[in-house]
């Protein structure tokens, strides 16, 4: 299958794959989460070429998960900006965070912790449902059709 | 940078891309938590020639997201099913289903929806704070150093 069919597939974590589904494009958003904003502090941060950052930022700008705000006129310099559409990717870096934190931080432990600047405490995210506030789990969730869905919330009508 | 740089990173994200970052690796986990767990359904659902089908899930056995389990002696044939490890994964899976749905759907709105079965519900999942249950969002969350954690955790340390 060719990545190009990503979009075409009826499903939402395909189609989510196609925009964000390289792992640069998570690095060098992860770098505007953290505030590192200009050209030259994530081309420093991420140790890659010029051209090779100019290009992906430009991919970035044009799904429109970033945009740029010039910050001198000369020479022109920019710094990048989380769009709302870029910035609910948040859960996406959270959920690698931890699952990294979790399976692939050595002996050395995690490099770095969340805090919840709310309450202040490092914070262990974790899912919970929109309805009734339980926990979200894979054993307790399904990815399902719209019908399927009316049928588990009325188990009458399945077995009628 | 390489991709093999990922790894060395002391960041929890690089280093979960290292492992999850390719975008198929998410779709056979995606078919494996929808209960797609026979090689021929897995291969009928993505579309991909068997060899590289054989391939990718070894890579995902290796990693330690799925084992295999023989359901057929003669000939041998397999289930595959998340460990873990490959569980722990599914808050990814969930990122990516709820971006996707807020800003891929097109205009027949998302595909599919998740259920919660312990309320019976659709869902939209949230993210909320292992220490005070508020929200987690972009804005009121820091991934910090420890000695970061540490300030923001004693504001007046930080003043002294």
């Amino acid at each position: 299958m060719a990545k190009s069919d990503l979009a075409s597939m009826p499903c939402s974590i395909a189609r989510s794959l196609e925009v964000v589904g390289e792992w640069w494009t998570i690095l060098v958003l992860r770098d505007v989460f953290r505030g590192i904003r200009r050209f030259d502090a994530i081309q420093r941060d991420l140790g890659i070429a010029t051209n090779v950052l100019t290009a992906r930022l430009k991919r970035l700008r044009d799904a429109g998960l970033i945009d740029r705000r010039r910050y001198e006129q000369r020479p022109p310099r920019y710094e990048y900006h989380l769009t709302d559409k870029g910035r609910d990717l948040f859960p996406l870096l959270i959920a690698l965070v931890r699952w990294g934190d979790k399976y692939l931080a050595g002996a050395d432990g995690p490099p770095r912790t969340l805090v919840h600047l709310t309450c202040g405490h490092t914070t262990e995210p974790k899912l919970v449902c929109s309805h009734c506030e339980g926990e979200i789990v894979a054993r307790n969730t399904r990815y399902v059709t719209h019908e399927e869905a009316a049928e588990l919330a009325n188990p009458e009508a399945r077995a009628g």
